[in-house]
């Protein structure tokens, strides 16, 4: 019997989750969601690290795109946009309707673990996917001229914009959720996704209390580099990570979790970073990190389990 | 230069506000609609005889089924079932832009009557369309054994429960809208709709100051019939009226309009009937008011105009 908390943000974490979730019974596994990124658009609460996360458990993924679910139709989105609203954040018809239902349950008292409990055990999710806080936190990209809405920056400037800092609005208000507490009171391991080391993990590990939990847990806490070869495997992060003077490598990764993790799990590519990570004062463990493949993230997840005995 | 001011419910309403508005300028013409049907379906507000007079207006009818839009899919309604809402209320995918729009519009502090300029204007509608009032009104249906919300009656009960009684929450309390007031001093003819006798048209005549003001009005007041051959043309009017123990015809009708209008049109089936309609005091003018094609809506409304001068 296993007990593992994973934190997770989008697609690396929901690729690592997809093949966690394929092993770990309902009981053995939770996830823990970065929520920093959420948005409202047409009037709609959108939470794009969590549907992520719950398509990919679903098996609605659309592997093409990454995001969304897939033979997803946009017959609403091109009549709002007539409309007069903007459609560059592109949201599909089965994809509104878990929007939808979100912003109903929320605007009924709900809180966003109770609308997130309902949208994934609808989608047939048995696992527990957890938002990692029910009060509202916004990641801004400062760039020299201005400060941009996360979701601006990412989707609708594509990131292009350099960056000077990235600010996490709220989360000095912002209470882990109740589950999250609960998920880190039971877990035995803490498995960080290989999601994005500036914006998708930072906000779960900010909120209150969350960094003395994790560093003072008594389990193991493993951590998989979502950059491979000096490069991030996808997304942002290696471009976030050179404008902020960072370096761009598992390394500069592993000292963003110095203290947080005693497991440090990097790819074969980067064999030669080893030492430096060590030194640090973090174990690394060295594999295959690439998932491609559906076998590929189970064959990660194993060899990440088999870490938790060894 | 014409200044006629429509009073309209939905289908039989929409068709010849249709017609009307292919002569009149949009200077010429405002349509003021009931809102006593309106409903929160997923959380969004549904204006179901707004749409359906916008949607004519737009040229966007669906004429097989009388409401939505023509050519539209329920890809997100079937993802909301999915997740566990009801889907009696048919609502597709174009269409749900309208009401997430609208909802979106009124959370932002704007009025119903701001929304729904705003959704007109984008729809390409250069003709005034008026909401009755910003504030809620909720008609219900009484049955002997339960109250019933209209939609619940009319659209997932198919109108078979026998009604002992029809009820307008909130009228008491609810304003014209400020444009329906302006629209009203500004009119030269006012024209009530073949619409619903029970349910569409009275709500807006049950407004505060609404009966007295039209009483008074200065110009004609045309009512147009919605019965023909002691049946309705289309929807429960005829059912209801029947049920509340009135004439199913169109002398039934007028007694409802006995002091509001001046002028009766019914269609040539019931010529029999005017001598009576006219016993209540209102003129009355034969002629064919079946309106299948947009010609025969044309020609009703310019019939229409023609009573005005004469």
């Amino acid at each position: 019997m296993y007990k593992v908390l994973a934190l997770a943000g989008g697609v690396g974490g929901a690729k690592l989750v997809l093949g966690l979730s394929k092993i770990l019974k309902p009981e053995e596994l939770s996830i823990v969601v970065n929520t920093a990124d959420d948005d409202v658009f047409h009037g709609l609460h959108v939470s794009p690290d969590v549907d992520t996360v719950m398509y990919a458990l679903a098996g609605l993924t659309n592997e093409t795109t990454g995001w969304g679910i897939k033979g997803d139709t946009f017959r609403t989105l091109s009549a709002l946009k007539k409309l007069g609203d903007e459609d560059w954040f592109q949201l599909g018809d089965l994809d509104l309707a878990t929007h939808i239902k979100r912003t109903s349950l929320l605007h009924s008292g709900k809180s966003l673990s109770q609308a997130t409990d309902h949208l994934a055990k609808k989608l047939g999710i048995s696992h527990r996917v957890i938002p990692m806080s029910d009060d509202p936190v916004k990641t801004k990209a400062i760039t020299e001229s201005e400060e941009l809405d996360f979701q601006d920056y990412f989707v609708r400037k594509k990131c292009e914009p350099a960056i000077t800092g990235i600010r996490f609005d709220g989360i000095n208000n912002a209470k882990p959720s109740e589950k999250f507490i609960e998920a880190i009171s039971e877990a035995e391991t803490i498995i960080i996704c290989p999601s994005n080391p500036i914006v998708s993990i930072p906000p779960i590990l900010e909120l209150s209390g969350i960094t003395e939990l994790i560093s003072n847990f008594h389990g193991k806490t493993i951590a998989v580099s979502p950059i491979i070869g000096k490069k991030a495997l996808k997304g942002p992060a290696g471009k976030m990570m050179m404008e902020l003077n960072e370096d761009v490598s598992s390394l500069g990764v592993a000292k963003r979790y110095v203290g947080i993790c005693d497991l440090f799990v990097i790819d074969n590519t980067d064999i030669k970073e080893a030492p430096d990570i060590e030194e640090l004062g973090i174990n690394v463990h060295i594999t295959s990190t690439i998932m491609n493949s559906q076998k590929d993230k189970i064959t990660l997840a194993k060899n990440l389990l088999s870490l938790i005995s060894s």
